[in-house]
């Protein structure tokens, strides 16, 4: 088999080999079913034992009280955009949302379609290459949005910010289960599965049951929160694969020790490469120290050209996936949970070597 | 390796072992890349080749014309049954829906949230075992919506309904690239993958440009055409693996002869089922003889006990999925393009021997 290479995509992304491995076996027959993982009926049993695996690990890993529920929708974090604030955002209401990035200024413009939003902060000032600490909140917000990785700028909210508002509401698609969360202090935690869950086509939403019963009846049925909690995800056909995927690697989380463990491993994996940047003369982070993200490593080497190189021969080395976004420049190493160890060393290396051949 | 059972469900339904075996060996690296399938950047070399050869074996397989797009979905049929109406139904506009099965109640039910609805024939008399001849349309209907195939009623549309309006839409989830399609005759066709295209997850939509053009620009950003057709369904993370097992479908059907082929295949499939139903004294098929579906053939015994124990019977002799819905009862055998014609066989003959026993 073609030796694999280390992948560094910021999404989809690296999945564990152990997780491919075990859907590879279950592609022409899950178990002895006789029927492959993805032609099962979802109202089959063998499918409905996936989901509620899936789901009780979630449950477990995130320690999720009882009045949350967990599903499994579709269409991308890009689509929770738009549903938080059909369901929750009146026209005369106002959500506060910090500007933390490009994604979270998608999510404000899709707010505005709705209601009023509220910039409580934002880092736009400088690029998006730090965490906003003096945000000004509004006495009412409905509800509270942040991002809390910036994939792009490669920035993260070290902890939880501090607001009154009872529903706070997070985008976690690029650090989601990568260190422990605690459910209780949201309303809405949301996530595509594309970086740290599985294949993308599933998004994964923890959603607080006040919330649910409040959303509004009069909007399309699959745009209501209610339809998927009332029916377990199963309004209709839900992504069976993608959630098949989801609770094998939810599976692979526990078997490494759970958030916390998987947290301090993520914090020794990119630490490592943080390190080294701050002691290389050639290569530099590009976010501020204090906000500088365990998922994705933002760093240039201040010119244009000589970044492009380093691509161009890091590819060719068989590291893939460093070219950072256009919005930075520069490169992104994306060091979800499944990224290996020993790619980071083996890039570190091959940052030495190609620090040292510039003289 | 367990042996394949032979898998008549309504969908997710069985996929070609061939494709399986593909997808199997891509799993942990797409062909030589040393990145799996799921792994790829969708903007990536790797996985744009991948997209735009489905995008190229779509239009080739059903000869669709330049002015369409080809566009890659998420949210099931189900989220068509929405945004078809938010996107082209005005308050004031009325669409004419042929009310055919539980599905196309569903999209009724999500049109009327926006605009009127003529209701220009049904079959819910008898329980949709038919498809309605005397259509009454209405002068002005900005599109007309038919099911062109009623997954849980097993009746389907012979040929294409004889519409004055300019924009006809069709639910075609559970019988696309079963047969040949005159798409100029639409203004959008859409489909679930997980009957005739692949896993859950994707949904196909092809969809005329002047529809596009035409579409409202104030609704939410994923819920216009308009963006996933100037994106080439790429505005956000697109459903990767779906896309893909959907391009090895497309390249299956290819091999298979194309869409003719494959429905001569489907004719003589089905023929030969319902020809055994035709003689039996026990079995019955449910729809009308000029209503009946190639794609899902629904049969009962008359009495349900009886049906129960053949079910049952069935099951432990390695059919899987006959139980027909609730709204039918009895059995109902789907024979999608990739279900074999060995398990036709197979089934017929279980059948004779079920109907000797009870003498
Ligand atoms: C933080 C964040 N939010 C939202 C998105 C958009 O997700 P999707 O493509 O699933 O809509 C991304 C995708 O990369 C992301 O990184
Ligand atoms: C004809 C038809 N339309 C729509 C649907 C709903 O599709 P989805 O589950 O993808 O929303 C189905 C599903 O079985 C169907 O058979
Ligand atoms: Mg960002
Ligand atoms: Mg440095
Ligand atoms: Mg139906
Ligand atoms: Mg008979």
């Amino acid at each position: 088999m073609t030796k694999r290479v280390y992948n560094f995509s910021a999404g989809p992304a690296v999945l564990p080999v152990e997780v491919l491995e075990e859907a590879r076996e279950n592609l022409l027959s899950l178990g002895d079913t006789g029927v492959g993982i993805m032609e099962h009926s979802h109202r089959g049993k063998a499918f409905v034992a996936v989901y509620e695996e899936a789901v009780s690990l979630c449950r477990e890993l995130a320690a999720i009280p009882d009045n949350y529920h967990v599903l499994f929708l579709q269409g991308g974090a890009s689509s929770q955009f738009f549903m938080l604030p059909m369901n929750f955002l009146p026209k005369e209401g106002t959500a506060d949302y910090l500007v933390t990035g490009s994604w979270a200024k998608k999510a404000v413009t899709e707010a505005q379609r709705f209601g009023n939003v509220h910039v409580a902060g934002s880092s736009q000032d400088r690029n998006f290459c730090y965490i906003p600490s003096d945000c000004a909140y509004s006495d009412d917000a409905i509800y509270t949005h942040y991002t809390s990785n910036n994939t792009i700028f490669g920035t993260q909210f070290a902890t939880v910010p501090d607001v009154a508002c009872k529903s706070l509401v997070c985008d976690m698609s690029s650090d989601i289960f990568s260190r422990p969360i605690d459910v209780s202090k949201y309303g809405v935690i949301y996530a595509g599965a594309q970086k740290n869950l599985g294949p993308s086509g599933v998004t994964l939403v923890i959603i607080r049951d006040d919330l649910v019963q409040q959303g509004p009846t009069d909007i399309p049925t699959m745009l209501q929160y209610r339809t998927h909690a009332d029916n377990d995800s199963m309004f209709n056909t839900p992504p069976t694969f993608g959630i098949y995927i989801m609770g094998l690697i939810f599976k692979w989380i526990k078997a490494r020790g759970g958030l916390a463990a998987v947290g301090e491993q993520n914090r020794d994996k990119a630490g490592k490469l943080y390190a080294y940047l701050d002691q290389s003369r050639l290569f530099n982070g590009t976010a501020d120290l204090e906000s500088r993200s365990q998922m994705n490593v933002t760093f240039v080497t201040g010119d244009a050209d000589l970044d492009a190189k380093f691509i161009s021969q890091s590819e060719a080395a068989g590291f893939s996936g460093l070219k950072g976004h256009r919005s930075v420049g520069g490169m992104r190493a994306s060091l979800y949970n499944a990224f290996p160890v020993d790619g980071v060393d083996a890039l570190i290396e091959f940052m030495q070597r190609f620090e040292a051949e510039q003289g």
